[in-house]
């Protein structure tokens, strides 16, 4: 369970149910996720992540498949249960094949593994990476 | 420093030597990183990280590239220096546009920001998510 | 699941049964929570977890309020789901109100953020931060 | 060193430097932080980072010097060392004292213990605490 | 909920279901864990993955219940909780006894407040501590 | 460098150098780490933390060296740079060989590997694992 209730359309304040409305319109859908609804007790930050991830999610030097891709392996790294299921399902919706999917979770694997034997025996950098 | 000396083609074992010289074979490059000189003190290790990394890092379903940015991701969300450093220069070196560095920090930031929103809230995962 | 059972008052040692009481009777409850009683199972390590709770979150130079405020904070960073309702619990008791709450998670998201960004960018230390 | 070269007055763009120069007139220093320097190569996240921070860290239902003992924590558990120095000295300079500096770490080693027993035994959170 | 169905006998593919098989004989029980079930959708990482856990996890210069206190101290810090349970479970069915059970997580914990201690502090490394 | 200056004999309070002193008899030694220097601010918490240490990495039903081992698992999760250092160092000191720690690097690796794919996957938990 949430720390906080989840709100609705009859508990949200105006502000928060304009957001929810907003989300509904630009997803086209009538879901608003469980997130939105968590948040929503602070209109303020709900307004300005709900803008920032449309910034920052649109398409752009990259697409947005591939940011969906980079946002579930920062939210596997940052063990993030609910991030994990919720991006995964917008990067399916967006494209993600099975092949992807697993190769997305074969990067993610040997990253892992590399960070942690490098962290172990604290390599130094090489000077040739140095900016 | 590391906390093994790093290994050079005169102290390093045969076996080690051999994989030395399949990098630089394969990356076209005289330069062997810290990376693989630490690891050489285990040469069945070092052996089976670079067999696995070929794999996984190939052309496939997703591009080199692609898999380099998420492989920069999961370093910066585990907080892999060495790594950070290596792989944000490995994706400079596949094709990493500024722009497209400037939207891969976005998504990381972004990432890191509702991540921690939403295990503070402790949101439960929507149905529809579960597969 | 707990990967050890809860232990009550009838299968905890009298060792953890009397730290059980010394709970009961500071804080002023029946109900000992599942984190003691999954600890049971090493009364010393029982006794020392609970004599140091209350020796670090008792009034000083930070009031107790504050103290769970970043006891939270930490649990959040740290991923555990428990500590993230048991602190959150125990800020309520000692008044946080609501907008303290939004507060604390804007603080908490916004570290995060930059975080992130600053461990992406490798940024190095300025020289009046260093003491 | 940095992923990316820290930019000054003359390297930086015209809208990174209106940036730096409104960080300089809010904290009426003539000193830049590095962070800021390094993040300027992507202007529009640059003030979208500063904007945000200054109305996430004013005075509201927590005080200025509050938020910063959690930011400090935050940077802790995620093992940020440039956001650990600079937010410490920035908790110095709102005036926190060397009693409140050892509070605030007996908190982060209390919490990060707790944290690690609460996740190894995988505790299940009390009814109680669900709201 | 996993974000990938978990495959049976039925359901997996030739290549998977003889990993299955493999496991089964090789441990001696009739149950594949969700774990393998989960990975089966990319039969070529089952194997891989597999195939190396075996090896790593043979006895050698450490004993196989080394090994797997280990595994379950990453686990721990990494915050993963299924591999928590499956590698407690393991360490019981090795022979960890409760008393080695509660040394274990007494150094998890101790590592844990001291690993923050350090990190908050910024402590430089000893020159007595570079190999 | 650390965000507290380090205290010597000279610096240090009485309380503070009776700890360092006890530091160098029981570990037979005329050098008091770093670690110990910058938590000197703190004379309780200097105090409180050697205590607890003694105690917990004291020989019971697991060898020092397996603590130990545990230690620097611990510490290379948690990115702790200085402390995998000092617990390498500590390994080393008591016994540990190169082909153990060839085997402890390659537990980690594995571990930090399959801890990934299994928070990726979202693996429900097997019922024959909850005790």
């Amino acid at each position: 369970m949430a720390t906080l209730p989840l709100l609705d359309d009859d508990t949200a304040s105006a502000e928060a149910r304009a957001v929810f409305d907003d989300i509904r319109a630009k997803r086209q859908t009538d879901h608003v996720n469980n997130f939105w609804r968590a948040l929503a007790h602070d209109p303020a930050q709900l307004q300005q992540v709900w803008d920032r991830l449309q910034q920052v999610m649109a398409p752009g030097a990259l697409d947005p498949l591939v940011k969906e891709l980079i946002y579930v392996a920062v939210s596997v790294a940052n063990g993030c249960d609910y991030c994990i299921h919720s991006h995964t399902a917008a990067a399916k919706a967006k494209g993600m094949t099975s092949a992807m999917h697993a190769e997305l979770l074969a990067v993610i694997a040997m990253a892992s593994q590399t960070n942690a034997l490098t962290t172990a025996l604290q390599v130094p950098t090489d000077e040739r990476f140095k900016s």
